[in-house]
């Protein structure tokens, strides 16, 4: 496919096309991470602010993703699979996830603050966990739907938070 | 490439190659299976007893494929690819990854039962976190060679392990 066919079908002039994107490569790269970007809306962590608010956003993001157009994970892999050879979108994908686990840091700190998230692991370390067991859960729904991973959120969910002093 | 070329820069007989593998399509899946299956061998889990134990086995393995040969995590990033189209490489994916995570659970309810992991979650919920934890890592840790997997995976060791009554 070309950028002049890609043009085409989304009906519009070819010159907006190639005035936007420095070739294929680019368009496709770009492409993948606004997909990647709507997929796990930023903006919709930042509003968190409480470990008990962040687990259902998660089991949401993953029941949402588990069971959407396969056309949109389709583009989520092809992406993973790509960064391989592409080091500017790897860079991309990689920053990306560094604001993430800034968010989860941020979040873990202030309930580490207010007792809720024990103090025994690091906010960055904790962050990097959360946001890569998501990920992870995400790609073993996508292997094996029947996997119950709503309840291995919540099972983070209690090992996050603080066990009651008894 | 066909059967034919695969037999030849194997040095053995095309015939071989057409007898064991019904086309290419299955030696390819073949192939990344027998990956997947080299990169978390399932005979080191199933050594494994205890928590303290399994921490570093899956920060060693972390370790190990994130600094290993790009061929062998490109096989495992194309077994997830093609996984979306071929459902009996999907299948064969999710077997493997229910055998993980069976072990995962007898381990953690072990753990739960000598009162060193808290019974506040299922041993099939946390053994499901923890399996997806460990990809999610090498995950990320692919993209961004930079992050510290092996603070995670001791953070994670600290949340399952039951902290001390004081």
């Amino acid at each position: 496919m070309t950028t002049r066919a890609i043009a085409e079908r989304a009906s519009v002039p070819h010159g907006s096309v190639s005035y936007h994107f420095r070739g294929k490569q680019e368009l496709l790269t770009e492409a993948a991470l606004y997909t990647v970007e709507h997929m796990f809306p930023l903006g919709e962590l930042e509003a968190v602010e409480t470990l008990a608010d962040l687990m259902p956003l998660i089991t949401t993001w993953l029941g949402t993703l588990d069971s959407t157009d396969p056309a949109l994970t389709g583009v989520l892999m092809e992406a993973m699979r790509e960064s391989e050879r592409d080091n500017p979108l790897r860079h991309r994908l990689a920053t990306m996830l560094r604001d993430y686990r800034r968010l989860l840091a941020d979040l873990v700190h202030a309930e580490q603050h207010r007792d809720v998230v024990p103090s025994g692991a690091t906010p960055a370390a904790l962050a990097t966990l959360i946001a890569a067991a998501g990920d992870g859960l995400l790609l073993h729904a996508l292997l094996d739907p029947e996997l119950d991973v709503a309840e291995a959120v919540t099972a983070m969910g209690t090992l996050l938070g603080r066990p009651p002093t008894t």
